[in-house]
């Protein structure tokens, strides 16, 4: 069994991550910690986890987490960092599912992160937790720093473009349109995310720059080997859970000579978890709703030299829970969907 | 391993039963029928199904079926009536989600049907499939006629009040105040249902009288056996799944003296799926939503000597799919959790 | 062109109130006060309010006030209570929307607020804005103390009952089983009303006790004469706007003998914002969505003796604004539905 | 009076219409057909027009429509195109919401639609209803056809922009990222739009191609007399109101240099209905909903040369029946916004 740790359990990722080790055949649950819950059974917040969770939160002291094998920060930004380095002398793997261990340029974490990032020396240690692009180097990780929800449904839908020999598209000039629900944006109390503001109604946020728009470009650049460049806009959508990519290339002539249907299916053709659907699909966030799963469509409307790639992800799944159980299950060597089987909940 | 068939599986509750049976450990699917989409892949239909079910809708004719241990019937009333005699002379086991075996009486049946039962002699042998009621006579139950979803959930949350050896309450002036997310009325087209229709309303129906009416009676009646008499009131709920059943009761000086949380708690202590929550609890549908669980709280306001009782489900698991599998487990003797244990899905 | 302020502008009752009131042809809107953004231009906050409410928040100051002949207040309880006085003195007509002066029992104001009522002799000269209820009285009203939300809904349902000449059902055990939108809860962060929380859900809160119980149960007295008692249960809806109140009261046997149809027709006969809908409708709530409306049904399931009265109404406007518009109307001797002859928006 | 008959008023344009027309104080409606519900009063369809409107429905034929001084017809495309001669013949005014007289190119139309357009020479004739574009044409109109939803929300983000002297940017790579919500599909059963398939979930739809790209397409090319090419996909969001259009161009050397906000302020300085929010803003539909007004933003993201432009409308109001009484009051030479001038409904 892997004795797993939880910092920072009372957000919708942490839950999230409550619900699905708590059906893991590997997983022990040792420790799950809040600085202002301490004390309080999880199933007193969740009473959706009653009957199946019964573990307390406790202060999130190293002597709380030292006997785990592996700790999940499901934190804001600034939490992993001060903790991290701790832990991984006692020997502990790390999974942060904030945004810590993202980005290798300190100055760039520093400008969309309005904080010094304290720890380069660890940094520099930490693995990108994209499981379909890093796969092998997280194996043997101590520390990873697990992508973020936008850039896990952009990069994956991107990916068979970026990774060809040969350029397809216009580089510098990709469109993301992305949409996601309400859940994205967290477990506090604010009042544009309330129900009477959030619901019935569409709009765009983060127009003018989006943290997740560095991370995306330097996951794009690591693809393709050369320099690119994204307008990326997310959307907060009336729903709870899910997020749909909606992604303009410009094809270049190599591009247009493509059969794209054919590049991604191969691409992606022992992915468990990526399902490129058939020519001429619009996959619905719903059809993942509660799952790893990730389903994405190529199209290219009119004939015209504009592909479309919708890509659709369950943000609190394969955007960060569920991400970060594989994460562990490519650590430790498991079959990567083990405690992931979960089918989509639909209706 | 059980083969397993399902009759009429493009509806939400045949839907899913396959989310379900999917991951259950012994069971085999061996085929689905639907008369309309006979040859379609079932993945077509149901995208969130993609990767795991890969089975084809086919005809719904006995020799399709006849390979199977248990058949499932997700169809409106009078389908099962007209295919189980068959079913049952091959020495397959039927579970019929659908109306056609849960009121006994047959004029009660005729009258809120609007037609006659063709089959009251396979009524008779017919179980009524409440697990918490009913568990022995499941056991050796060739035919089962599962609860309906609103009767689950007034029912479980009257039992420990009605069964009780010395009246409680006034059992002829129960009032059940129900309200149900729209899954409840199936995936068929129809106006009222759309989103634009159901969204942002709240709106109560079959106030007149609705057939859930007489198959909650008939189900108090032999708890308690003395008449009862309810006022049940429907209503819709601008949400997918859930029901919420709010039950109103007159305490006698009986039941005044009766201490209900201990009697609650007590009466289920056995129970896997019942979970009685602490005093003064109020519980919500999400709490529940895609999981197998009843959660259930009583209150008795201002100390006054009417008590309520708050009960709530997810209609498509503990109201339908989920209980069909929970008497199928007890029908092939396995644990009852068997295949059920997924956490809710909250939020 | 009468005069209005109005104390306490950034909720969901106060922006409703501009809503309302920018199209009221005999309403200059003098002051708007916030004490937290003073100086913040209203459609900065409201961007719906932009190119029409032109005005800023200022603070809540009696300088900023004394121009008005009329000040709404809506804001918690408290304030009104507490600024009231000083305005009364200066001439200047009152009406408001919190719970300051609802309740003529200043210790049951006192048991349900948490605080003492610091104004008896000022509570004394209110009158209770139920215009359907108390029109005459609030014609020459220098301070109203409008009706709450559900208190609208439930007393208006019931009034035909209650203020007929002989009982015609056991006022002893009205059960009110009560569903409102979000947006009752107010405009205020907070994490059970996040979209995430209070979407895809249902749940009953306040069962244990509810401030609109004693305010409900006073009005009924008042119109009945007797005594009377309610079980009031509330629930929250996943919308936004709206109330429906399912209304359950043992009828006697006058009650049984009495054409319950015919009773409300005639007793709503003349009044312009109740529709009494023809006999075995079920009224939804986006019907009245936005409108002042209030709609009707009586229902009497089985022909048993437990009736059904369904009332709904938008909790923003008949439930709040439009009533306190309304009141205003009444107030100053114009028609009673100037500058509420919106329709409610559907779909 | 403006004597008004409306084709086909069982939709959800068809009883926008209704409700911005009850309040019109310019306007007598004269008829409303539906073939299929003459004879039932409109109130019973829509319960939320009772007490307000006391017309029924009647056949479409000219006899219940030739005392009209306009007519408007809110139909599926086909319709108008077979009755408009004769309206026109009889001196009626005609507008169709619907999609006949929008493209001036009939092999566009056959292609798009599926069916030959019967009418040419009427379609010669035809204004297209886009008021801010076409004002002066729209005053001496016969026949309006209406602009589309998404085509107007499009159309006035850009016009700035491609109305200029000198082109500004890449009139080849425009990309139109679309969201609406599902009122745009119309009042018809069908199971995609029903609340438990299109709730909590997000999808695009028509990606491959959609009909109001041609539309689009022609009415950018007019304004910037050279070609133009678009990428244009449609969301649905679950919502019921509102289109947001996230816009993106790639800024020529000219673009780069043009202070966009100030273009933008400039060019609709004196248009009532079309707010240029303040640099920055994100509008959202909700401060939209319900009235005829159109805010629009625009952006450019980290300087580069990509700008965003979002525009949002009430696809029901500014992008169907507001945009239609718009027309109606600009051909009766009535101030622009009369009968218009209600206020967002938010929350």
């Amino acid at each position: 069994m892997i004795k797993v740790g939880i910092v920072g359990g009372t957000g919708y990722t942490g839950s999230e991550l409550l619900r699905l080790l708590a059906l893991h055949p590997h997983v022990e649950l040792t420790a799950i910690t809040s600085r202002g819950d301490a004390g309080t059974p999880v199933s007193d917040m969740f009473p959706s986890l009653r009957k199946k969770v019964d573990i307390h939160f406790t202060e999130p002291e190293i002597k709380n987490l030292k006997a785990c094998d592996l700790v999940f920060f499901a934190t804001p930004h600034g939490v992993a960092m001060a903790q991290a380095a701790e832990l991984l002398q006692h020997g502990i793997r790390v999974v942060d599912l904030g945004a810590d261990f993202r980005l290798k340029d300190t100055d760039e974490f520093a400008k969309w992160y309005g904080m010094p990032h304290s720890e380069p020396e660890i940094l520099k240690q930490a693995v990108y937790g994209l499981i379909e692009v890093n796969r092998e180097q997280v194996k043997n990780a101590r520390l990873v720093g697990l992508a973020g929800c936008y850039p896990t449904a952009v990069q994956l839908g991107l990916k068979p473009l970026l990774s060809a020999a040969k350029p397809l598209i216009n580089e510098q000039s990709i469109v993301a349109d992305c949409k996601s629900g309400v859940s994205g944006a967290g477990r506090k109390a604010s009042v544009p995310m309330l129900f009477a503001e959030a619901s019935e109604s569409f709009k765009a946020y983060g127009v003018g720059g989006h943290r997740h728009l560095p991370e995306i470009e330097q996951g794009l650049r690591n693809m393709s080997q050369r320099p690119v460049q994204m307008t990326f806009t997310p959307h907060l959508v009336p729903m709870v859970r899910g997020i749909l990519a909606t992604i303009y290339v410009q094809l270049n002539e190599e591009g247009c000579n493509t059969d794209l249907q054919a590049l991604y299916e191969q691409h992606y053709s022992k992915e468990f978890f990526v399902d490129v659907m058939p020519k001429g699909s619009m996959p619905d966030t719903k059809s993942v709703r509660g799952s790893n799963f990730l389903r994405l469509a190529v199209h290219r409307p009119q004939g015209r030299n504009t592909a479309v790639i919708l890509s659709v992800i369950d943000n609190l799944v394969k955007g960060a829970a569920g991400q970060a159980v594989q994460a562990m299950n490519v650590m430790f060597d498991l079959p990567e969907h083990t405690g992931l089987e979960q089918l989509p909940m639909s209706p």
